[in-house]
This record gives structure tokens, sequence and C-alpha cells, in this order.
């Protein structure tokens, strides 16, 4: 699979009027949930950049911010398990974006199927999802 | 309706471990997706601080923080479009909640069933959903 293989084509100019609809905080960044387009489960919660959400659009790959590394973040680039992008949608006041993927392998880096493998019950926090055997 | 009916009861001690679980950002915030309980659909995205977490769980009726009006929002409180708390899960890092809702009414302020109304296509956004007539 290469990542030109974009479904969706975004003129530039389509992508920079994108870009000027999002309030991004006092850090450059907006909340970015990824949800599988297949079950409908979501998946994650990362951060975007405005070269995250360029390069996301442009290559059809989704790309974080990596607020530890400070770094792009190609998701799966190590592990493989990458987020194909199917569609990509703001919120009302333009804060924070869904995008629908579809997801290869676990999206969690714990190897779990998402990272909101903790629920809360009566007696605290239980671990819901056991990770994925390799 | 009441909203001392809460299905799930947690102990102090639980609520107390959870807020210890959660990493608050510098303004003492974490980021919280609302989703459908009936229908998976990602209703919003808003903000928590302790005390909402810990309203939202002893009142099981989903409370946010309010930034712009710096103020607990107990969602619905004007509008009735309350957000019932079926689950409260937690991510891998400890820096986003995913709440599980049964939601009254459009969950978006501007009468849309769910605020990311507003989708990138070749041509820029487009608006997918419309406002619920009252």
């Amino acid at each position: 699979m290469t990542y030109k293989e974009n479904e969706n084509s975004f003129t530039p100019m389509a992508v920079e009027s994108l870009l000027d609809a999002i309030t991004f905080d006092a850090s450059g960044l907006v909340p970015a949930i990824a949800q599988s387009a297949s079950s409908g489960e979501v998946l994650m919660l990362a951060w975007m950049n405005r070269d995250a959400v360029r390069e996301t659009l442009e290559t059809g790959r989704v790309t974080y911010w990596s607020r530890s590394r400070q770094a792009l973040w190609r998701k799966g680039e190590s592990s493989g398990h990458v987020q194909r992008l199917r569609s990509l949608r703001l919120d009302c006041d333009g804060d924070a974006i869904l995008v629908s993927v579809d997801q290869a392998g676990p999206a969690c880096h714990t190897n779990r199927p998402n990272c909101f493998y903790r629920q809360m019950t009566s007696d605290g926090l239980v671990v819901i999802l056991e990770p994925v055997a390799d």
C-alpha cells in the first residue's frame, strides 16, 4: 500500500480554507478523535497541528503531532498500524476534529484495539480490553 | 427525571482513584468525547476539570467545564438536552476521557444531532447535517 493512493483529493485551496476554519490552541494544536469507519468504535484522541492536518489530507494517511516528541507522528510509522483517512469533519466551534479511519491492526500503542480500555466501575478503574496477540 | 437516579454508584474512594489516574493539562482540564450509547455517533468534544468529572460520576448527568464561561457546564441546563452517563472510560495515557451517553435531543448548541456537521470535501468544508426542528 502506498499512501499516495488517496481516494479523496483536495485542492490546495480547499485545504487552506479548512486550515483557516480550525481554531488551533495556544500551542498551535487541535484535538483529533479517530473513529473506526467499520465499527464506529472510538479508537483514540491525539493532536494535530497545521502540518499534520495538511499531510493527513494530502496523503490520505492520518498524521498527528506528537507532543512528547515534538514532531509529526505518522501513525503506524514504526508499528505498521496505520490509519487510512475515510473522512474528516470539524465541529461547530472549529476546535475539534473527527476523523473516520480504516485502522490497520490495534490502534493503541499497548496493542489494544483502542486506547479507551479502562472503564470506571463502582470499585474504580477496570481494564476491559486485553492486548491483541502479535 | 431527577439526576439523583444514578444507575452507577461509585464509592468516594473509587472517584478519587479515577481523579488520580487522570492527567489534567496545565489549565486543570482533560478533553472528554461524548459518544451516543445507542448509535455510536460521536456527539461532541468538550472539557472537564476535577469537579466536572466528580459531578458527572456522582449525579450520572454529564457535566463539563465551560472554558468560555469559566464555570461548570451541566449539559442541557438551559436547553434540556441533557446527557445521561452510561459509562466513562479513560485512555492509555490518562489524558482523554470517553463518555457513553444517552443524549436527550440534539447534542449541539446549533440544534444539530452532533457537533461534527462540517465535512471536508474536494471543494472544502460542506455542512452535512441540518438543525433539528423544535
